[in-house]
């Protein structure tokens, strides 16, 4: 874990910092003190965090590398570090919990511009300050190719109420937030050539996309969801992973996707990185048409047969494929 | 995190596994399941964990990147997985700590063989098994160049008696277990050319070092040490982050060093990875010349003046430069 060093006194330099003194600037900028449940943070051999009682602790790790998760020409250093940490708050949320605190671990290559790693710093520590998430400690190390950064998320939940991927049950409805494919169209566009910045809201969508935690925290603290889990991989790969861990199948009905501004169906179904939530609920729960100003949309309905399949309502259901993001595939 | 997937049915294949593949696998081979603290484990958003009442938790992470931690040629896949976690448990141990739960985030590139990625799981897991340490999620993602695996390790901690970096005082006497320098003296000779395997005990203390766990807790059980750091960047480095952090200076007398077989008083005083605790005491304290069968050695006294010594007895102390193992130095 990030150890403290004495005075640091570089400013503006173009190396990254000797560690001890970019460890020093981490500290500096995160404003790192012991407050509510973080009793000890960067500067000592472990973080010490407190769980609140009857709360259970979350844990979830997410790795960002450079050319996979993004491009030094696509992405500015504030949204890779935004994106770093939403993906972990993320997790939280697609648990109903409430974030703690993060952990960076980041390697850098020596010629990086600190100027780079300030940017990363400051996507990423604006959108903790916005979520309340203290930076508790991490890892610097010399990466010999490209940026690695994997962030640590904790958080709690009350004991038992974790909103688990498991919980499904045939005759569920089941529920998207927001919309979907907008992250995967801005990727699209990028791939055919063209040059993007986060200037829309659509386009904000994929550089600086917002975790959905007051919904996850609406729906755990009503005890409306029976499963639920966040679409980072895309639609059709997050929903299998739901039918997998609930023994159950599914069918999505087309019609209702609520399809992203610019995104085509496509994109809605197999485009990752959208991070809204997948959930589902008993028929008979009150889902709200939104919750803390994110549209709520009923999209299909859990089955007894294990297989996912899409509806046109028109034609007989077919098998939605598993198209998301997946490492290690041609 | 991890995400659970149906059956697998790969074997002795040459590349990585699709992700959902090594997931399983990895599920598979760290048999993991929920039990004692861990009430959920890979194949969900989070896993999570249980703080026994009275506890606080314990966070530390740690990367290691191939080129920077480890050389394919010099260390083997069982190695590489045994020293990550190591790094980890050796974090609790330094702060009196139990470990609860690991997460291994492994990035990988496509065309390693698939035996490697099983050495590295052999390691990691032997050495997590001989500590009760419950492999509870990560993450994997395809590396464009080199292995990066982040290890965090969890651990609990009776509330309020964590051994931290910052209690020393003026007067306190300073100890370190085992022998110092072995590690180094290892990678010096391979530095040098030499071919080394993990056959002797000198060696398997650079291959498989093993984290003083017991002799942590024992400290803490007693209340015998005011400060506490492991020594995993060298000496000379790790006594200068008790004395920044307890805001006070140190005396090394040279003579009593426990410099192991085979290393330089260089190596004991800057070698890195000896994973060996370097702690204070109250004069008054009684600790014992062995711990959990391994020795411990004083070495030195806690000074006023906010400056790192080190004394050969027959002239005047001189600085002990800081010259243990730092990231982007030149």
């Amino acid at each position: 874990v990030y150890s403290q060093h004495g005075a640091w006194c570089y400013y503006a330099v173009q190396m990254p910092l000797a560690e001890k003194d970019l460890i020093a600037r981490i500290r500096r900028m995160a404003k790192s003190r012991p407050s509510g449940g973080v009793r000890l943070t960067i500067g000592d051999d472990c973080a010490v965090l407190r769980v609140k009682a009857g709360h259970e602790l979350l844990v979830t790790t997410d790795f960002t590398l450079e050319g996979t998760h993004f491009r030094g020409g696509w992405h500015s250093a504030e949204s890779v570090g935004h994106r770093c940490l939403c993906r972990g708050l993320s997790d939280i949320a697609a648990m109903g919990g409430e974030p703690l605190a993060a952990f960076l671990s980041l390697a850098l290559p020596s010629d990086l511009p600190q100027s780079w790693v300030d940017g990363f710093l400051k996507g990423f520590l604006a959108l903790a300050k916005r979520h309340k998430v203290a930076l508790a400690g991490g890892d610097v190390a010399e990466a010999r190719n490209g940026v690695a950064a994997d962030v640590v998320l904790t958080g709690i939940v009350p004991t038992g109420n974790a909103i688990t991927r498991s919980g499904a049950r045939a005759g569920d409805v089941i529920y998207a937030t927001g919309a979907l494919g907008g992250s995967a169209a801005i990727l699209r566009r990028m791939f055919a050539g063209e040059s993007i910045t986060a200037n829309s809201k659509a386009e904000r969508k994929h550089f600086f996309p917002e975790p959905c935690l007051a919904v996850g925290r609406y729906l755990r603290e009503r005890k409306l969801a029976t499963a639920m889990i966040d679409i980072s991989d895309g639609l059709s790969t997050d929903l299998a992973h739901i039918c997998e861990e609930s023994s159950v199948g599914a069918v999505v009905n087309q019609f209702l996707l609520p399809v992203a501004r610019g995104a085509s169906l496509n994109d809605a179904l197999h485009g990752g990185e959208d991070y809204e939530l997948l959930f589902t609920a008993k028929k008979s729960a009150r889902v709200p048409v939104e919750i803390a100003g994110v549209p709520v949309t009923e999209i299909g309905w859990v089955t007894k047969e294990k297989r996912v399949m899409i509806t046109d309502v028109a034609s007989k259901p077919r098998k939605l494929e598993t198209k998301g993001w997946e490492h290690f595939t041609k």
